[in-house]
């Protein structure tokens, strides 16, 4: 039997980083060489990608044994292969993505958003192995998902199921979304939104607070957290309101879904239990009775820096 | 080619009814005699149902063409063929009913939920014919609901998804729902919900209303819609809010699963465009960008008084 392989490739606003990856997940050779932003032509961007995939194959002394291409990139349709309207993309409109990289690597080319194959590759090598049923939260700059239910990712009508960072958020500050709408659940627990938070609470309140000798401006989700972990109070207050807005959100989530879990990845699923705590909490005192205490809440176990492209390639097998 | 039949029993708090179907949908034979809440002991009742199945295959000349039973329960688990704690059943605890009426008609029995049973039924006889992704939602003495994605019913990790009901509203007033929760869907939307709204509004509110010539612990949903449809002000405006409820839940909704249709079914779903209406202007002025005026509102086109059966009876085919 011939070892198979594929290639992921991780589309983000700055880098395109490409990996070929084996059936065990492992990273056999990545190239981040191509910078999104300085390839506006269409063409030129996908000759370069093609030439990089063709470079990794001879590298790995993989040629002729790649199966296929999986792509994660914003905005990116499924059925049809499409990037539609991404905002920090250098190709507006509709971009037939999946057709151009099909045609100039030779491999059967599959393409979804960042999320989806970040959650097909949970369950490809990670902590999702097994599952047939589970959501997957992507807690980054925005808040993505991906539901797999029946053993198959969710795509619906349209290719752009999985929106769940655009659901409402059960708390109704009216916090302007980016999308247009109020109260997105983003708004209140991605690595921005939870910054919003702090933000807020140092404004309105006066309690004593280490965050208060960080110019308010230049405050992470990383700086919130390092303050929670050395004690800080009102830090630590914002963790819990975040998880406790997610648990709320968990428990409508699940209402849908029936999920055997809910998996967290990205910036803010670092801080661990300090939001995985009250997450629990939330959502089990809060959830339709049937599913109280029965749903997990999980980690990624998906290495943080090769997820995006690990996640791409699982889109890449012929299963 | 000799033609097939399916069994459909609709299993209720009152009255179980079973019915012979064709593959067109239409119910060929049809038994009501069994009273649900007469027949405490499991054996004995199954033994009727199987005697009646019996009955309708010699009346119809069907012996030995029928292909399946398909079963809609409260609290029925897809995977198990069992029944759950139903609160209005006079079993207790878990009921293996698939297995007992498997055994005793001799022939393959899948057991779901009504609303669940509902929405397959659709797919195969009503107004989803065709459409692999769509959400239904029923609108009755509760709010029930099934999901199609990717051309299946969800069942979920346990076989219980699909509690939409269950989600909360974003309208936070803390209404007390059955189920512990508060704010769910069905405190507002459900034909009770509907009419909590009207007792809230008519005890706080001193606007002139014909609602105000009926004794208010005998308000049922029908009354609010036959005074909506007179003209009464404060009737439409109850169908309006209850609209904008179920419009804004739909978002969410649609940000989960992107379905082709949300598709409305049972009592509440009779009022037409009162309601449909104002559900499609909340849902277009607040869904995600992605999905404005994309995502039809639609009414179930199975008939009404015969819906569960056939939607039971959808589940016996063999595919």
């Amino acid at each position: 039997m011939s070892e198979k392989y594929v290639i992921g490739i991780d589309l983000g606003g700055t880098n395109t980083v490409i990996g070929l990856v084996d059936v065990n997940g492992n990273i056999l050779a990545k190239d981040d060489s191509i910078k999104t932003q300085a390839h506006p032509d269409l063409e030129e961007y996908t000759d370069s990608i093609a030439a990089v995939i063709k470079k990794l194959a001879v590298q790995c002394g993989c040629e002729g044994k790649l199966e296929g291409v999986g792509i994660g990139a914003p905005m990116a349709n499924y059925y049809t292969g499409e990037i539609v309207n991404a905002a920090n993309l250098p190709w507006k409109g509709i971009v037939p993505l999946g057709k151009l990289i099909e045609q100039k690597s030779g491999l059967p080319t599959k393409v979804t958003n960042d999320a989806n194959a970040a959650a097909i590759g949970e369950m490809k090598y990670g902590v999702a192995r097994g599952m047939r049923d589970f959501v997957y939260i992507t807690l980054g700059t925005g808040v993505g998902s991906g539901i797999v239910a029946n053993g198959q990712l969710i795509y619906g009508h349209d290719g752009f199921a999985g929106e769940l960072g655009h659901t409402t958020s059960p708390v109704l500050e009216g916090r302007q979304c980016g999308c247009g709408r109020k109260d997105c659940l983003e708004t209140y627990t991605s690595a921005t939104g939870i910054v919003r938070t702090a933000k807020k609470w140092l404004a309105e309140r006066d309690e004593p607070s280490s965050l208060r000798e960080i110019p308010v401006e230049t405050l992470t989700s990383k700086m919130l957290y390092d303050a929670a972990i050395a004690g800080d109070k009102l830090a630590n207050e914002i963790f819990d309101f975040t998880g406790k807005v997610l648990g709320d959100s968990f428990c409508n989530f699940i209402a849908f879904s029936a999920p055997e879990a809910i998996i967290l990845f990205g910036g803010l699923a670092n801080a661990g239990e300090l939001l995985l705590e009250p997450i629990r909490k939330q959502m089990n005192e809060n959830v339709v009775f049937l599913w109280k205490d029965k749903v997990k809440v999980l980690k990624s176990s998906l290495p943080g820096a090769d997820a995006a492209v690990l996640g791409a390639s699982a889109l890449g097998w012929n299963d």
